[in-house]
């Protein structure tokens, strides 16, 4: 079990920034997010998510035509935007991953169960990225404002990534946060049966 | 940043759990882990995310007949089976998670971005989940080796509600687990530009 500090920086106190410090994100701290991250549980350890760190002002110019207005200043400002995405043949690594059994079988031509499975495990796996970035100190922003076809094609083009939404990663400056919004009571979204 | 033991209980040592230790599990830890996890980032503050907690034995053999061979025995065995779903109808309880606009009109009527939306996002909750409960020390072993339809019809039935995909919560019993699969390196699914 946690402690309440820890609970804070997970989850209470953390908050989503638009503003940022000005001060580097040391690409040391992007490994160990990643690190950690893959460690949580994905559908036959599958692990679809894949990350572009955009950080240097040439790549932040290539990313820039596909941001929507509102999230244009915030994120060329940000010292790394993530563009999170997932590798539609994701399966063609299970031998490596899931080495005891044949899963990639599961998966190879079934066009349907590669959809769902890459997009709910890459967001999974986005999830667990997020906290992993509080977990060592960085504050984010995700967002989802995006012209999506226009990042796959600048950053992934002749592959089979696909993006899914992104995130801007630093130091937030806390003194531009608005008040916290409302959030859903247990009682409103979940039962127990 | 979070001390290398809450990095253990998050990340580096939690395990998916396929045994359960004859233990209950209290249903005021599944509103806590709720409450964090309410807390974390969702589009618009959108929280599509909706849990049937699974605990009684009558609720358990409505569930019985949508899980697949493989999960039926651990699921049954344990405390707890969590449906995660997602909200189609999520957008009605924006004036309520966002009041300052009119983000409802982003969304209604707009099957793409409804559908996109909930499932990134209710998504994106469950892994917030997963780590909330590991938070507050208890186990979990998510899945999505179930018969969505028949869930949704047996537990969703005349709601926007759609199923998601399954977590069995619990504590584990560690001395069944087997050796960890091998995890994708930076270098083979991240980038820095």
């Amino acid at each position: 079990m946690l402690g309440s500090d820890a609970l804070d920086i997970l989850f209470n106190k953390a908050r989503t920034h638009n503003d940022w410090q000005d001060r580097d994100v040391d690409t040391v701290l992007l490994t160990k997010a990643w690190d950690l991250t893959v460690m949580g549980p994905t559908s036959a350890n599958c692990e679809p998510m894949r990350i572009k760190f955009v950080k240097s002002p040439e790549a932040k110019e290539r990313l820039k035509p596909a941001l929507s207005e509102g999230n244009l200043e915030k994120t060329m400002a940000a010292p790394v935007t993530a563009i999170i995405a997932h590798d539609m043949e994701f399966y063609e690594k299970l031998p490596q991953l899931f080495p005891h059994t044949d899963a990639r079988s599961w998966f190879a031509g079934k066009d349907d169960a590669i959809a769902a499975t890459a997009f709910r495990n890459g967001t999974l796996q986005a999830g667990y990225f997020i906290m992993a970035l509080r977990a060592i100190g960085l504050d984010c922003g995700p967002m989802s404002g995006f012209d999506n076809a226009k990042v796959d094609a600048e950053f992934f083009a002749g592959t089979p990534v696909k993006s899914n939404f992104l995130i801007n990663i630093g130091y937030g400056d806390a003194s531009k946060l608005f008040a916290r919004s409302p959030r859903l009571a247990f009682d409103e979204g979940a039962e127990i049966l």
